[in-house]
């Protein structure tokens, strides 16, 4: 007897991949340097959207996160998101936002619908207004071209890139006995990795019939492991955003698949999240960092954290040096409970037997060249069991390298 | 009628500048590659002295700080301080332990004083056994060697230095009716800024007639704003050390000279800790930061050091490029309490007026040429006023650089 997958990931095209989204991608030359470039996204549902979504905890935030967060406020539907790249609209005081309730009004008005039923992200540059012209040009383009064909979902997810190398974009389908349910999402970015071009964006979509209080509880499940897990320079930008809309067009609800849509939701959102780590600039790395036996949850996070954002660690694996006397020293640094005597720290290769390197409060120098090996691949975990109690926490990272500083030292 | 200084800072060349201390550099080769370079520093007292120290925090400490922190805790005389680069003597289980105690029973014997007036330091590599053969053979040669000549304190200062480019030397006079007062320092290294070479050593000796408690409570008032207010990479090292010795060779005592010898000690470990900063591995500019109007003064140094461990801020310095957009997104995830309405941003030029580039919500772009002229000097200060309260935090920071990244790529 064979088990059923609980959903099957398909390959990506973007948000029109489930019934009742159109969605489409225009350049109107936002950045103001004539690329042609694709800038402005409009994500439109036929149908009146449950929603929930995750933000920025960032106190200066920019004036389309506090916009949707009025919108989510409301406890109403929603119809669409209209989203740019090139301008963050961070730091623009009450002008930025009126200009975000334009960009609202703006869609809303292009599409027929109400101005609350309008959701508005921003990614680029902080501190610059946004050329309205412009903007509102692209809105129009854009509502003439929405379309839900495969290559309108895929310009959806052009359209919302900053300095991201590649468009990033996960669909998977649950089927069920009342037909299937299909859940899309295309995100950017990684934190602040990116220069003056703050955020992580990310947009799902979903044709379940779901609550809003259902979307919300299943995205506070989703998103601490995911796109909370991530770090590539320990800077939270002022515009991250994650939006869950369903349309309830499959007919199928919660109740039906719970259990898979659950883990469907957890498996699109770690998977983008691995996008933006592996996408992060000028990155040459990734790190699973693990910790294990923490006395709390709490000091587990804390002591990833401080691995994962040290400037020491990051240019060591860099390097290919297995410095695990930076690791050690970034944990004993992180504030959390913990002694030398009981840290055990292994380098892992993806599905092989971790390798000791610090144990009994010795390192374990006979090891040294299989670290060495593991620490010079592209991508291998770090184990760091605290040997206290039973907090856990996992964290993706990346190196820091010359290119980075480079990329960063000027806009 | 003239003021008469508090005290005078005079030409530096180390500890024995101080009646009744002798001391000395040798090489004994603990890096192991026969460069006969100074590494193991001898600092003796001719009498027994009161002693005050301060140590790194890190819960992963190296073996000679928790022994000295034993020295101390004993509230008894001390007669030395040797201390070797090269080794940190950290994560090296019990058998470090046990090399920290040879080396403070090494130094004693040739002292010819008990091994509990003996303080132990070391910096340099972490994870590796102290090689104690050499240890051993330097300690003797260094006590031959003692001497009382400026050459021998110079030597000294320079037997500790890790990846510093230059030592690091500062020495005051305080004129009383009594006769002179003399407080000499020597430090190396700045947080953990060296790959494995972990640390900032701060050795201060003075002539001073005090009790350990009233040394407790003078450099208990003096880090906080200089030592612990400098960050180069935010890693804080597992050996940080700094020791203040009075052997009471002045007969002047604390109540005669109380003011001025607190603000001599102030003064001489903030030359020290900026000394420190501004030979942070491979920087280019030294950013004094000021956070002013937070709702605490904890909230100030959040502030401070979010901004001044931010990757993004730290290579737009760097590049030379006024970035206020990173600045305040810094700020906001600091989890201090603020507001963008309430935030005033400025570039200072030293010596002349600040220049605004942010606030009332808006960038002041009027002023880019002034910024960016200033954020191009190799020494500038960056003011934040929160506008909330009177908590206030000063930081000395740096710039992040390629060169740093390809310094500490690997060991």
């Amino acid at each position: 007897m064979s088990t059923a997958p609980l959903f099957t990931e398909i390959e990506a095209s973007g948000p029109t991949q489930v019934p009742g989204f159109q969605a489409t991608g225009v350049g109107c030359d936002i950045r103001n340097n004539g690329s042609g470039r694709l800038d402005l996204a409009l994500i439109v549902a036929d149908h009146p959207c449950a929603v929930a979504g995750t933000f920025t905890r960032n106190a200066v935030c920019a004036a389309p996160v506090r916009l949707c967060q009025e919108v989510l406020a409301g406890n109403h539907s929603v119809r669409a998101i209209v989203a740019n790249s090139g301008n963050a609209n961070a730091c623009t005081g009450p002008e930025g936002m009126a200009d975000a309730r334009r960009m609202q009004a703006l869609a809303a008005e292009a599409l027929g619908v109400a101005a609350s039923e309008v959701l508005v992200a921003s990614t680029g540059r902080i501190g610059r207004r946004l050329p309205m012209d412009k903007v509102a040009a692209g809105i129009q383009a854009a509502q003439r071209d929405l379309g839900t064909g495969g290559a309108h979902g895929t310009k959806a997810s052009e359209a919302i890139l900053t300095s991201d190398s590649r468009p990033k974009r996960v669909t998977v389908r649950i089927a069920t006995s009342k037909g299937a349910v299909t859940l899309a999402g295309i995100a950017k970015g990684a934190g602040m990795i990116q220069p003056n071009m703050a955020t992580m964006l990310a947009f799902l979509v979903t044709d379940l019939a779901a609550s809003a209080a259902e979307l919300r509880t299943l995205l506070q499940a989703a998103v601490p492991s995911s796109f909370n897990a991530i770090t590539v320079d320990g800077d939270m930008s002022t515009n991250d955003t994650v939006l869950l809309l369903a349309n309830g067009a499959s007919t199928v609800g919660l109740a039906d698949v719970r259990e898979a849509f659950a883990a469907a939701l957890q498996h699109v959102c770690e998977r983008l999240a691995r996008m933006i780590v592996g996408d992060g600039e000028r990155i040459t790395k990734v790190v699973e960092l693990r910790v294990t036996g923490a006395a709390s949850t709490a000091d587990a996070e804390r002591v990833a954290r401080a691995i994962g954002n040290s400037l020491l660690v990051k240019t060591s694996w860099f390097g290919s040096d297995p410095n695990w006397g930076r690791l050690l020293s970034s944990a004993g640094a992180s504030g959390a409970l913990l002694q030398e005597d009981t840290l055990t720290l292994s380098y892992v290769r993806p599905g092989a037997a971790p390798v000791l390197a610090f144990a009994n409060s010795r390192g374990q120098d006979a090891n040294l060249p299989q670290w060495k090996a593991i620490v010079s691949e592209r991508e291998f975990g770090v184990h760091l069991d605290l040997g206290l109690g039973s907090g856990s926490y996992r964290l993706f990272s990346t190196d820091l390298t010359d290119g980075y500083v480079h990329y960063n030292k000027s806009e």
